[in-house]
């Protein structure tokens, strides 16, 4: 079972469960887990708020173990998710509401790109892309409640 | 063949060419072949660099609309790309490195993520997530000329 120590044991069945694990990590700044939800490949990325692009399992574990560092806790509320679900790509436009345990106020929200690939180990995550959003950055309106679209 | 007027013309064998399509279309303030590109549906997304998720054809037609309403040229240069391919859907990862025509110095870049779905019609962007890169936004050393993955 234990035949390379970098691979994850955890197996996310569905793109959800690989997206609730990256912000449960987030949240708990674990970062085991976090990388545990990171597909084991040179060719991942990650664009942190205001950051620049981070690629390959290794820079993006380092670049986590700095922001756990900190030390800060985070609470993060997703709204208005939006799915677009492949055979093996799955992408997930999400609102991350953050608030930072122990501040009265809401930080302003940040808008993130999160992409999963399914592999022989479950789904996982190959990139996540987040942004600032503008500080009246509700969604447009839209259609309430779409059902998550599924290619076949 | 022009059953729905919406429905555009052009056909993209592969995520390249419509990428391609989207790229020459921002040249050209070309509303009409910006759209092109995209998949005709209520479900896409657009997030121009520190804005709002914009959702939907509509309204990301109107959002281009304004930019292109500016008159402002810009050129394009692509760089440090890289792709994720599946069966129906792919993700590019690019360096924006944009000039205004008629000035001197180059803005600074901007980091693209875009989302392709396979269509009957051809390969079209469902999603475009774009922020400004910092200012020393070179990219992080990789290695050299990775090849595309595709994934089967």
């Amino acid at each position: 079972m234990a035949e390379n120590a970098r691979v994850p044991k955890a197996l996310f069945p569905t793109p959800q469960d690989a997206e609730a694990a990256f912000y449960e990590a987030l949240t708990k700044n674990d970062l085991d887990a976090m990388m545990a939800v990171w597909a084991d490949d040179d060719d991942v990325y990650c664009i942190h708020p205001n950051g620049a692009r981070v690629t390959g399992v290794d820079h993006i574990r380092e670049s986590w173990r700095q922001i756990f560092a900190s030390g800060q806790r985070l609470s993060f509320q997703l709204r208005d998710q939006q799915y677009v679900t492949g055979m093996m790509l799955a992408v997930h436009s999400v609102y991350e509401h953050i608030a930072v345990v122990g501040e009265p106020r809401a930080r302003a929200p940040v808008i993130a790109t999160n992409i999963f690939l399914r592999t022989e180990r479950g789904w996982r995550m190959v990139a996540h892309h987040a942004s600032p959003a503008p500080a009246a950055g509700a969604p447009e309106p839209r259609r309430a409640a779409a059902p998550p679209k599924t290619l076949h």
